[in-house]
């Protein structure tokens, strides 16, 4: 898709293309550690730590899944060309140099570049079972789920070869179906798997901290220029529209939901700015790359009124989705992956037309169908390998873990100390680095 | 300017410099956001989110502006000839496609990098309110005042065919006048308009939150070095001139600053520390581009000092600066856009020369000049429109919100929670993600 | 080195690689504050402004000596041939114009990118002398040890005609020896020169707020990319190699210590996470450029595990690291670089093969001599620097601030203000930004 408006040299590494590659990456990376503190800001103060950890924790096991297996399987040549998964020629990254290319950068950037939109989409799951989950659990779980899960969709549609982006031909610019709805029916599955927080609809869960929630987001708003304009492989035209429309469907998504909190409630709030702008960016995520800025502008609106309302659903069908992945995620995916069959335009994607520019109904059916595929699959993937880590483990926390809080009882630590002395009751880094140690 | 410098192809896409662009458009919009921290933690605890939200709510309202018809009037070709405002002809990006180049960058990035400035200006105004303005005229001014007040003023500077930049021939690299002294002259306009804080001059209003105040310096340091080195628009020699001016200018500010408080007070503070190093960028932003590092030393140390003192004129002289965008932005914005006819060297120049290269007084009168058309004619129209809107809707809030703290009274919210159980109290987004639903 | 692998031009700026290098710069730029932050988060609340202001300062302090006499004195041409010092004919920038170049970037940039790292090595110092310093004393410090210390060791390695480079051929991509070693041996011996914290050993003093310690270090993460890759000095193959090893064995860091922590204490802790991650990417800094993804995963992963023990020799031998700067930086420097020696691969460096690759115990030894001659110099110096400071000046504050806090005592000012009014005991900005003022 980026050969279209690129200006780069035919063949051969561009500095300017992997210069802004490597920054790209540098950018998603961070989105991790953003979401981390967008969702612990979120959270209680006697779980965020877990809450961060979890996080943290999927940056490393992904990693190492990916850069053993992960890469192979979704970006090697295809395993007998029916488009389901690639192949094992670059286990262990075998066969790639930094003199390899793919287009106009090195190959180990594409690779790692892509490996940032695997972390972010594990991390992002664990804002649906928020404040009750088992962390060796969580462990077990993302290093499955990267492998069963992630790397499978993966192939599907981000490789030329895989069945959606091949033969289906459906858009995903940058991952409304690998990284939205799949995080999202994920979330879903896991939600229901491990059951509500205790005390879920009868008590207040309120964030603790919404000055971290709003430095989670602002991290996110910057790193997702990364995730969107970099998912155009090159600095070109392609990348300049992809910014300006996430630029512009954040800003939309944040003033639908103000407005509909304003009419609504009768305040607007600041969880409800930075969740508008989240919206927006989830549903223009696949559609960055197709779509001209009257496109960008609507379906961030829609994201943003939508998502307002999508969050309270878990309320009356209760699933308890903590931290709302399924209500901004999930929903937001759909809507912006689907969209695109209305507000493709050939200026931009070269060759498919939405509805509204004449393109009839075959890319909106192509669209559904890849929200459809992959949102089933993710869902009832997930939801067996959660039954199955909860038979075989448990996959939720102990109750009374779970009352006093996971971070002293699943990591031996609390979150902040402003000023008592505590003695004798910590284990682990904190004891090592920082406690008692003379008999 | 750029063409002085750059090695980049004479006509064409760079992709190098697209991507230094690129970057240098997502590190000026997480200043927002940086500032939104940087402002939040020296408020009081009670109207933090307030301020925050101040910051979120401009990045939305401005783009959608700027997008609809703000870059038009900046950046279209000029109506009449005479430099007062651009055309009509790019409402709602008309006429830009993503393979339209300005310079050897994409139009589509170059108006989003624009954008980004215009964001940021509208939000530093908000610091001469804090704690006691009215959240919805707050909405009215910034779409208001986008339009009015910035977008004028950008065609002025920034469009070769503005008469500052084209007729006057004053130097403002990088937007001393443009969003420094705008800002401070619009935040001493609101400031007279909303009046003082309840208490002030007899209550000590002290930082809640200093660790805050230094992550929001941090990430406005960072950013500054898009929005200073990306306004060479390409990645060229220039560019790595104005990242050193900034960087320089930045440290003398912060020991400026120190020195005084060392000497004056007996202790260097931190937010001494953080206020003198954007003193100083905010007094390079304007020079970056057309002095030496001797003259970045020098101006940075000349803001670092002189607004360690400016920041007290407030109590003297009775305008609640709330947060010292007068003190710092207004003052320094002034004295670094003044101080080019000083320093300003035909090595960066390309031609003009300040008074100490033997340019003789020419550019310094220049300077002087765009200072106060950009000063004066902000400041008026801030203060009407100001006027206006407190007429037609009330800008200030009720007293008792100000006493109980904005957060609470005007979006339903507060920043911190460790533990305490709050029942029924909150509406909005909190109430929709986290609050008890169950009958 | 990176003539091997880079597609730039022959001659001339390449604007891909100043792209690259603009935005690194900006990149190891913000791992200070985010330093700052991680360290901050680490203390306990009455001394983190103190904790935040000794890298704050050490930003502007290494800049002013570098600008004016460090840049030149590393990287001038070799004063008589022996590798022991750059020369003189750059002080102040001298003979440096826009339109330098250094490789494919412009020398400006070049200055800028090595002047980041100064500033990180002399920050890191102060995470071993946490809680207990007074400020005055650091301020000397800095400015003596940046000059007599960091400058020449930046000479010997990063200078193609110092010793190290030059004539023994050690192997440091991007900063083993003259950041970690160099600040590790330097922190090792103030920590002996001040001695150790009230009560160290006997009470707990535990982290005031993990969260901030998890922001920083993502914040550190982000930036390390820029540190890491930036040091291939353009957008090319070898950029993406050390990308991809530096988060390769930031993952097995992480990893690696919570495995430790799992075993040895029945818990994984979100400071063992970080600091693991840490103690990774320290690791892979001298050889992100001469290992191949095996190697990384081995070296980061030697990393975590031997830090997690590291860390606590300060209890056992008494020097009180507060932060652990010998723990992780001198520590994983050593083995890091050491490393080298073993898993070097000619694919990377163009040459030199280690151990594993058959290149015998040559290159080992030059990387074992590397670290002795760095480690030795570094601690010699600062232990003289610091036991005459001490002399002169007193390098420890007096113990009643200690045990009130420095916070307050040196700095006239408290990081938290959750309501309580204070009044009249505070000086400095924060009095006369927000302070009663009228009589």
């Amino acid at each position: 898709m980026t050969d279209v408006l690129s200006a780069a040299a035919p063949s051969g590494l561009s500095a300017g293309d992997t210069a802004w590659l490597l920054v790209a990456t540098a950018l998603v990376l961070l989105m991790t550690p953003g979401l981390a503190l967008f969702y612990g800001g979120m959270v209680r103060t006697k779980s965020v730590l877990n809450m961060l950890m979890m996080s943290f924790v999927s940056i490393a096991l992904v990693t190492v899944v990916w850069l053993a297996v992960g890469y192979s399987l979704a970006f090697g040549h295809d395993l007998g060309g029916v488009g389901l998964l690639g192949g094992f020629e670059h286990l262990g990254m075998r066969g790639i140099t930094p003199t390899t290319l793919t287009g106009h950068i090195p190959t180990l950037l594409y690779a790692t570049f892509q490996l940032t939109f695997a972390i972010i989409t594990a991390a992002l799951i664990s804002g649906a079972i928020a404040d009750r989950t088992r962390f060796s659990a969580w462990v077990v779980f993302v290093l499955a789920w990267t492998l069963l899960v992630y790397v499978p969709i993966a192939h599907w549609v981000f490789a030329p070869d895989g069945w959606i982006a091949g033969q289906l031909h459906a858009l995903d610019f940058a991952g409304g179906t690998v990284v939205e709805v799949n995080s999202g029916a994920s979330g879903l599955a896991l939600a229901l798997v491990i059951g509500p927080r205790l005390g879920f609809r009868r008590e207040a869960m309120r964030p603790h901290n919404l000055p971290l929630v709003l430095l989670g987001a602002g991290l996110l708003w910057f790193g997702w220029f990364g995730f969107n304009a970099g998912s155009a492989l090159g600095a070109n035209g392609l990348a300049a529209a992809a910014l300006l429309n996430t630029q512009a469907a954040a800003c939309t998504g944040l003033l639908g939901w103000l407005v509909v909190e304003r009419l609504r409630d009768g305040h607007p709030t600041t969880l409800g700015a930075v969740s508008g702008a989240v919206a927006g960016m989830v549903a223009i995520t696949p559609s960055c790359g197709s779509v001209d800025l009257l496109g960008a502008l609507v379906i961030g609106l829609a994201a943003g009124v939508l998502c307002s309302y999508a969050v309270s659903w878990k309320f009356r069908l209760g699933y308890d989705d903590s931290l709302d992945v399924v209500g901004v995620h999930l929903v937001a995916g759909i809507a912006g992956t689907v969209l695109i069959g209305v507000f493709a335009t050939g200026v931009m994607t070269g060759g498919p037309e939405g509805l509204l520019h004449g393109g009839g109904l075959g890319q909106l059916w192509r669209q559904a169908v890849a929200v459809l595929a992959t949102g089933a699959y993710a869902f009832a993937m997930s939801y067996g390998l959660g039954k199955l880590i909860d038979r075989l483990m448990g996959f939720r926390a102990p109750a009374e873990h779970e009352l006093s809080g996971l971070d002293l009882a699943q990591h031996a630590e609390s979150a902040y100390d402003h000023g008592v002395i505590h003695q004798g009751a910590l284990s682990g880094s904190a004891a090592h680095r920082n406690e008692i140690h003379a008999p």
